[in-house]
């Protein structure tokens, strides 16, 4: 590459920051965030508890509940309640998906007790950050109707909180009053080649 | 719901239990996997963070490289370095985006830099886990051949360690050859409103 070829480059990207710095002065408001993880590729839960740990490392209070998969995540939970039990309160509700509990009576009461624990944490001014993991498998299976939900959030989620809500098949309501959602799709997954669940990859 | 309504779930989902663990049993093989998280969405580091963290919990020996914003994921970056030194090797390469820097030729140096010691780090056999963050934004500007990358990965990466890539673009010859693929896809973002880059969000 030409020395004509570098200079070019740097006048070129000289122009985009004066545009990008630009574009970000306009960006000047702070404020809590509706964020919902979904799609059926992987990371929704990961990509929640990188936050978390975000709010770990800045000393934000941050509070977890999951809804559904006692028995996974299990090493983030291990890590936040060994070394940050402090600065992340963490709650595991679910007994598992529902093809293991095979109980929907049991599953619907589970499920009210989550989110009864998640309005208290939320509404709690202390907290700045809480995270709903797998709550849109609950509200997709209907053990939880998603008005009642998308209702706390917008009238009395505290102005500075964050609220990351994670899962499959998130509902269209949720997404409307979303600030941020993500979708994980799929683009090419292990298990199709028979290669199993490992530690560090998917719990 | 009636008692029968609570029955029918019940069987319904003894079934899809005996389905899914007969599909379950047929994946046994555990090895290194090579993922890529790429697309225009949030969560592609946040994710790849995740991972390392679950590594962390397990005590798995693992390494992060970023290839380029030095100044972003510092959260975790600070986090790692104070609590899990021993457990995870952290490493910033990368000084900036490129319309931050303007300097190609210093750019294309320092990613040589980054993939050196990257390739050095998934050679290791003590160690697991790599992430290469944002290394898709290197390959993309052709501060280092695709190729290449794509050659060590399917050559000499120890059979049993897990790279993870990350970045926008990712090029199709890295899907090609990834065990693991996730497109992170925007549905809604904070910036289209005026909301500025937040601690625990965005880094």
């Amino acid at each position: 590459m030409s020395t004509d070829d570098f200079e070019r480059h740097k006048v070129k990207m000289a122009k985009k920051k004066v545009v990008r710095d630009k574009i970000m002065a306009t960006k000047t408001e702070s404020k809590g965030l509706v964020i919902v993880h979904t799609g059926k590729g992987k990371g929704k839960s990961s990509a929640a508890f990188g936050m978390i740990f975000r709010c770990i490392a800045h000393e934000i209070p941050s509070a977890v509940v999951q809804f559904i998969k006692g028995g996974m995540s299990t090493g983030e939970r291990d890590l936040i309640q060994e070394h940050f039990s402090d600065r992340c309160k963490f709650f595991t509700m679910g007994e598992g998906f529902t093809w293991e509990t095979q109980d929907k009576e049991r599953d619907i009461l589970m499920t009210r007790r989550a989110w009864d624990l998640s309005k208290q944490l939320i509404a709690n001014p202390e907290i700045k950050m809480v995270l709903l993991d797998e709550i849109n498998i609950s509200l997709r299976y209907g053990y939880l109707p998603v008005e009642e939900v998308v209702e706390f959030l917008t009238e009395h989620k505290p102005e500075d909180t964050h609220v990351i809500l994670t899962g499959r098949n998130a509902s269209e309501q949720l997404i409307e009053i979303a600030d941020l959602a993500t979708e994980m799709e799929l683009l090419k997954h292990p298990f199709r080649s028979g290669v199993k669940a490992q530690k560090g990859i998917e719990f």
